[in-house]
């Protein structure tokens, strides 16, 4: 949806944070901006690569949370559908008119397990992860109150320690399960290994990609022996993508946050030992801020806080500048170190956050901007969709 | 506002997690609950107190963003009105007919000095902090092109080392500009001192706001010496009002997190060397979650992660339990630590969590319950409104 000015009454500030046409200067602070080219040229560049290695990609849904992104995903990216962690987030894409859904996550509260039964109607295909015997039926119940079919996968831990079975028999006993389960329909096998994404060295990464790709690969083989043979196998993030394309057993990948970049995946390094955000991907993802209090030689103090962002993988850095730092984090201001005093009231930096996903979830909104201009308004569609 | 769920069509799960009525164990975590009776012991503890002392209380609207809240705080606690730190947040409230407004921030942007302008002709009083002589004028013309008056406090950095300004001289020459200035009226001295509010030892909270006490006299009487008394000098926190109340100079406070209380604020000692949630303050606010997985022995996986909570302050603790330890957060997910065995599958939990103000942020909805039913929704009226 791109909002036209024109049209909306929307008031800028007390609605949203700025409107196509405008400069980017006029732009409220803090916000989530997005530089259209450099999110383009990701989008291009991992459909290109999945292209290339005949792999599926299904774009995760949970780390930009928008229908806008997704479907440039889609369209740019020959993403195949999305995947997201919570059936309130399904809901949303669902709305939307995504033609595939997948719920990479154990779905157990029942009215949660009504509400995921109720999306196919929406004309969409709906699949979801299973760890526990005891989902199945339940599952199944719901899908033939509403008669539609789930397709369920068997959810492994790779090592992330949360929610997966360890072992090739479990996994073949939940498979047989839905297998025989009325409505429900075995689709595979959901193995994404979230614990080593951020890992700087690639060698580290490879070596835990390799334990859970030896996993996969004896629980697709038992599924197999016994006649459940895995349609999907399904995981891979942007630390990890090429590992899991090369793995010869997975055929579909889950990135999601190659399209924004985050100060945290652009520290990591490539088989080169180059950082991640030095050629693979660009910042496409910045928070906009601006001085508004400089009372004190070699401190300016800016208006993004912890509200504007989540520092849970550290403080956000200023996008390429090196002679400014942002140091300190409070809940509405954040101090940036200006030892030679550069910085003016109301000048405007951008900073990288630290993790992309739980801060784009705490913005209303995108600006996209191109050329110094505002091109684009888009809502975080499933901004504060938890449950 | 109350919402009347036959009224309203809102969809549990898509649009709410709950509605009034529903009973505690049917609501779609994770989400925000309120124990009301808590709340309301809080809010009126706190008017009372201020009262006896001869104190304004000015709840900080930064912290719950919600306008019911904020009615309570004035209706149960004798609350003067509100402060916040955004033009946004102060936009919410003048739209609800709040009476007083305090921006508690510099505004420096011209556009939100402009919507800063507008907020009289709701009806209500509006004050705003400045620390830097050039703004003065900027606020002016900006009050007069409306027609408004602005009330302006000069702010002291009491030793946040953020905004304001350190010194008399610097204070009295801000505050004869605003004097001067037409359309500008000078209301006071805005002294909050942030940074230590959430020292755990009382001696070490009260060295720190002794020194701010000195400075904000120190001001004070350059100020009345100048022929500019002023006659609000205003600031304090939960972790300080006593501080402020006894220091002969503060008469208004702008206490916010004692209506929720949180893990962090919890976790201070009082001048019995008791923590302030043992008895001072009631934790009123909780995140409910849900177990969804436990395929591991002696962990659960609840369905609260980054994405319901700010971390800066530290984890969430679980509420009434000594069990069972929530011990781990990613993006979507909670490990708890359950080394008995003792939660099962949909099992609730609350927590307390790290910090209540950025967590409030996340999230669009209050879930008020008493004895164990929905009796409130309040929408989070100013959530996301950073700008």
């Amino acid at each position: 949806m791109n909002i036209d000015p024109k049209m909306t009454g929307l008031a800028v500030g007390y609605d949203v944070p700025a409107l196509p046409g405008m400069d980017e200067n006029e732009i409220q602070t803090p916000c989530l901006i997005i530089d259209l080219d450099a999110l383009e040229r990701n989008i291009r560049k991992m459909g290109d690569y999945a292209k290339a290695r005949n792999m599926r990609h299904r774009a995760h849904g949970k780390m930009h949370k928008s229908v806008d992104v997704l479907k440039l995903q889609m369209e740019l990216g020959g993403a195949v559908g999305v995947c997201c962690q919570k059936v309130s987030e399904a809901e949303v894409f669902a709305r939307a008119g995504v033609s595939d859904i997948l719920v990479s996550n154990e779905v157990r509260d029942p009215l949660k397990i009504d509400r995921l039964a109720r999306l196919p109607r929406f004309g969409c295909h709906v699949s979801v992860c299973v760890d526990d015997l005891a989902n199945v039926s339940d599952l199944s119940a719901a899908a033939q109150k509403h008669g539609v079919t789930l397709a369920c996968l068997v959810e492994i831990d790779c090592g992330a320690g949360r929610c997966g079975v360890t072992t090739p028999d479990e996994a073949v006993a939940i498979a047989r399960a839905i297998d025989c389960a009325p409505h429900l329909r075995f689709a595979g096998i959901q193995a994404y290994q979230g614990a080593m994404q951020h890992m700087e060295k690639y060698e580290d990464r490879k070596t835990k990609v390799d334990i859970a790709v030896t996993l996969v690969k004896q629980v697709a083989e038992a599924l197999t022996a016994a006649g459940l043979e895995p349609e999907l196998v399904t995981g891979g993030g942007t630390g990890s993508y090429y590992f899991e394309s090369d793995s010869g057993v997975y055929n579909e990948l889950q990135c999601g946050s190659y399209a924004f970049m985050d100060a945290d995946y652009g520290r990591i390094l490539d088989a080169a030992g180059h950082r991640v955000d030095a050629g693979e991907w660009e910042n496409a993802l910045f928070i906009l801020t601006a001085i508004m209090s400089h009372t004190k030689p070699g401190k300016a103090i800016c208006d993004a806080g912890l509200k504007a962002q989540s520092l849970d993988s550290g403080l956000p850095y200023i996008f390429g500048r090196q002679d400014v730092q942002y140091v300190k984090c409070s809940d509405e201001h954040g101090v940036i170190d200006d030892p030679q005093g550069m910085l003016r009231i109301n000048e405007r930096v951008r900073l990288v956050p630290g993790h992309c996903d739980p801060t784009c979830n705490v913005h209303d909104w995108y600006v996209g901007v191109r050329n110094g201009k505002v091109e684009k308004l888009w809502p975080v569609s499933a901004r504060g969709k938890a449950f």
